[in-house]
C-alpha cells in the first residue's frame, strides 16, 4: 500500500519552462575551448586585469578581525552592505545622479539586477521595448516572466511608438520599459550620444514606462567625451532621483571580476524598496564577505583600475579595428566601438554566420557568435558578435586575417 | 520638445507585485536588536561556531595560486563547481540517495533553491502543497509566481487528496508540488518519521506530482536515530534518482555559514538540467571563489564541525527545553525537537501571539516570532517560533522565565 511509483510522466512544469534554453553563448563555449582556436566569442573580462593581491589582502584582513568576521559570515540585510552601497551612491552622483545609499539595492550581478526588473514589472503577455540586437542575457532574465518583446528603434520615435501602441498577432500587449545599454552595448559596440538618450526617454514619457538603463561597461571607454547616463538626464531639470523614472544597473564584473558577482540598481526609493523584498525572496543577501571586499576595493583602487583596463582593453580594440580594416571584404560592415569589449560585424552578401560558424572553427580555428540569438523577434543572420577582451594584440590580427578569408570564401 | 517628464502617476508593476510582503522576521528584528533584549526570534547560526580560521587560510590559499585564482574570480559554470558538486555527491550517497555530480545544481543558499523550484513549476494559480505552519521563506519564494497553496496534514492522507482534488473558491488549480521540511522542521521543530515520509511519497505518488524536500538542518541533529530523506525512501526499490519524484535542497549555511550564501539541488538529471538554464537567467553562477572555499572546508573539516555544531546546540536546546518545562503555564504546548534551531510553542487561553509581542518586548525584554507568519491560509495566531540557536544557556533560561510570566499575565 505504501509503495511509490515512480512520476508517471514528465512532472508538469510552469508554462514559462518551454521559453527556457540555453544561452548558444554558454553552449558554443564549449565547443569552441579548443587548442589553438583564437575565439572572439567570449566577452568575459581578462583575467590579466583582475586585483589578485588586493582581493587576498582584504580577504585576510576582513577574516583576521573577529567583529569584521562575524559580519562577512553572517546572513546580512537585504539593501546591501552599507559601506559598498555608500561608495555607489558617491559614483552615481559623480556621474550626475544625484542619489544616497537609500537608492542603491546590491545585486549579485547586474544579471540578477535584469531578472529582478522582470519580476518587478513583467506579468504574462506584458511587452518590453528592447533594441534588435540586444544583450542575450537580458532576453534571458526577461523571458521567464513571458513577455513579447517590441523593437525600439532610437532613430525612429514615430516607428517605435506605433509598435507599441497598435494590436498586432499578439493582441494588445501593456508596453511596461524600455531597456537599452547605452555605452558601448553588448553586442553592437554601439553607444548611445545625448540626442538619442533624449530621444528614448521623449519615447517612454509618451508611453508612460520606465527605462531600464543597463551599462556594465560605462567605466571602459577608450576614446570620446563621456555622456551623461541616462538616469542623470531624466532627472537634469531638478527633479530628484525619487521622481526619476530610470532603473540604473552597474556591475563591477568588468572593472574589477565578475567572481564576485557584484553588481547594483539605482532607482527611486519606492522602487528599491519593492527590489530589496524581490532579493529577500529570492536569495536574502549577497555574501556579505564578497561585498565587503568589494567596498574596500572600490574605495581604494577604483580610478586606478579603470585606467588599467583601459589602456589594456583600448589596445585590444585598436588591433581588432586594425585587423578588420586590413583585411576584411568589401561588404563587411563593423561598428568602430569607443569602449566595451565588442564590435559587430554585418558580413553582407547573404552569408548565414550561424551555419559559417563550425567551418570557421574548423578550417580557420576562430570563433565568434553568430548575430541571430541577439533578435528577439528574427533577424540578423548575416552579422555576429566579435569581442577584443580576451585575446592578445597578436591573435586578434591573425584571427581576424583568418576570419577575413573564411568570409571571402563564402561569399 | 525633448523635455522628459516625471512618471505621470505609478509605475505599472507585475501583477505578482502586489504579493510582495517584507518578511515579518526580518522587519522584526529591526525593532528587537535593541540592548538587553533576550531574543527567541532570529534562528540564524551562531557566530561562534564559524570556522573563521579555516575560512581565512582556504581564501589565502587559492588566491596566492595564479592559476586558481584566475579561475576563482572568472565568471564559471551556472552548475556550480565540479569539485564542490562531487563531495555533495558524496554526501548525498553517504545519506542513501546513489546519485552523481551530474544531480547537483549548486544555489546563493537553499532560498534560491525555492524560488527556482517555483519558476520550474508554478504558473499563475496553480498549487502548491505545504505544510501549516511551514518555512515562511519557502511561502515568500513560491509566492512571486502566485501559487494558491493547499494543506499538507501527513497525518490525513485522504484529508488532503480531497483538499488538492476538489474545486474550492480558487477553482481547480492545478497541484504542482507537496513542499515538506522533514527535519526539525522550521517553525514546528517537528521532524517526519518514517511512516510520515511514506504518506507524503504516497500522496505524491496519488496526485503524481514532485516532492520538494528542505533539509537545510539535516545534519544538526540532536538525539534519536536519523531518518532516511525522502528522496532515498523514494528510490530504494531499486530505481535510479533519474526516475526519482523528490528534489531535495541542501544548504551549508547551518553547519559552517550562511555568509557565503552556498545550497544545492540533488534531482533527477532531466530536472537539474532545467535548473541551471534557471540559474543561468538569473545570476550567471554562485561566485566561483567561495564554492571553491566551501568544498576544501566541506573535504576538511565537516564532520568534526558537525560535530561541534551538534554538541554546542543540543546544549542550548536542553537549557530552551529545562526552562519551558520549569517556568511555562499549564495551557502551554510546546514542540520536542530532536534537532535545528526552533521549539514551537501553542500559548493556549486565546493569547493572540501577534498583539503580545509588544509587550514581552518592552516589559519582558524578551522576542519571539509570532506564529500566523507561518501559516499560508490563515491560523496560528496563539502560537510563537522559539529560536535557541543565539542566547546562550544562561539568557535562555531567564528569557524563558520571563516569557512564561508574560504568558501568564495575558491569559
Amino acid at each position: 500500500m505504501f509503495d511509490t511509483a515512480v512520476l508517471s510522466r514528465q512532472p508538469r512544469l510552469a508554462r514559462r519552462a518551454s521559453r527556457m534554453q540555453a544561452s548558444e553563448i554558454r553552449e558554443l563555449l564549449k565547443v569552441i575551448e579548443q587548442p589553438g582556436v583564437i575565439s572572439f566569442a567570449g566577452g568575459i573580462p581578462d583575467p590579466a586585469l583582475f586585483p589578485v593581491d588586493a582581493i587576498r589582502r582584504h580577504y585576510g584582513d576582513i577574516l583576521s578581525d573577529p567583529a569584521l568576521a562575524g559580519r562577512a559570515l553572517q546572513y546580512s540585510v537585504s539593501e546591501g552592505d552599507p559601506s559598498l552601497r555608500d561608495w555607489i551612491a558617491g559614483h552615481m552622483r559623480r556621474q550626475g545622479v544625484p542619489c544616497s545609499s537609500d537608492n542603491i539595492l546590491i545585486t549579485s550581478g547586474s544579471q540578477q539586477a535584469l531578472e529582478f526588473v522582470a519580476k518587478l514589472f513583467l506579468s504574462p503577455g506584458d511587452a518590453a521595448l528592447v533594441t534588435a540586437p540586444t544583450y542575450l542575457g537580458a532576453l534571458q532574465a526577461f523571458s521567464a516572466s513571458e513577455p513579447v518583446y517590441r523593437i525600439l528603434d532610437h532613430a525612429d520615435v514615430e516607428g517605435t511608438l506605433a509598435r507599441c501602441r497598435k494590436p498586432d498577432a499578439d493582441g494588445h500587449a501593456d508596453c511596461k520599459f524600455a531597456y537599452v545599454v547605452p555605452d558601448f552595448a553588448n553586442p553592437s559596440g554601439e553607444t548611445l550620444d545625448e540626442a538619442a538618450r533624449l530621444r528614448v526617454l521623449r519615447m517612454a514619457e509618451e508611453l508612460d514606462i520606465v527605462v531600464i538603463e543597463d551599462s556594465p561597461y560605462g567605466a571602459l571607454r577608450y576614446g570620446g567625451d563621456p555622456i551623461a547616463p541616462l538616469q542623470a538626464l531624466d532627472i537634469r531639470d531638478g527633479r530628484s532621483i525619487d521622481e526619476s523614472r530610470v532603473v540604473f544597473c552597474g556591475s563591477f564584473s568588468k572593472v574589477f571580476t565578475p567572481g564576485l558577482r557584484l553588481g547594483w540598481i539605482c532607482a527611486s526609493r519606492d522602487l528599491v524598496r519593492r527590489f530589496v523584498l524581490i532579493k529577500q525572496a529570492s536569495d536574502l543577501n549577497a555574501p556579505a564577505i564578497n561585498q565587503m571586499v568589494i567596498a574596500r576595493l572600490a574605495g581604494t583602487l577604483f580610478d586606478d583600475q579603470v585606467a588599467r583596463a583601459r589602456e589594456h582593453y583600448r589596445n585590444k580594440r585598436d588591433a581588432m579595428l586594425d585587423a578588420l580594416a586590413d583585411h576584411m571584404p568589401a561588404a563587411a560592415r563593423w561598428s568602430q566601438p569607443d569602449g566595451g569589449m565588442f564590435v559587430w560585424l554585418t558580413a553582407g552578401s547573404g552569408v548565414d554566420t550561424a551555419a559559417l560558424l563550425p567551418r570557421a572553427v574548423e578550417e580557420a580555428g576562430v570563433a565568434f557568435v553568430p548575430g541571430r540569438a541577439f533578435f528577439p523577434n528574427g533577424g540578423g543572420s548575416d552579422a555576429m558578435r566579435l569581442s577584443f577582451s580576451l585575446p592578445d594584440a597578436g591573435q586578434i590580427g591573425s584571427g581576424i586575417a583568418r576570419l577575413a578569408e573564411i568570409l571571402r570564401r563564402a561569399a
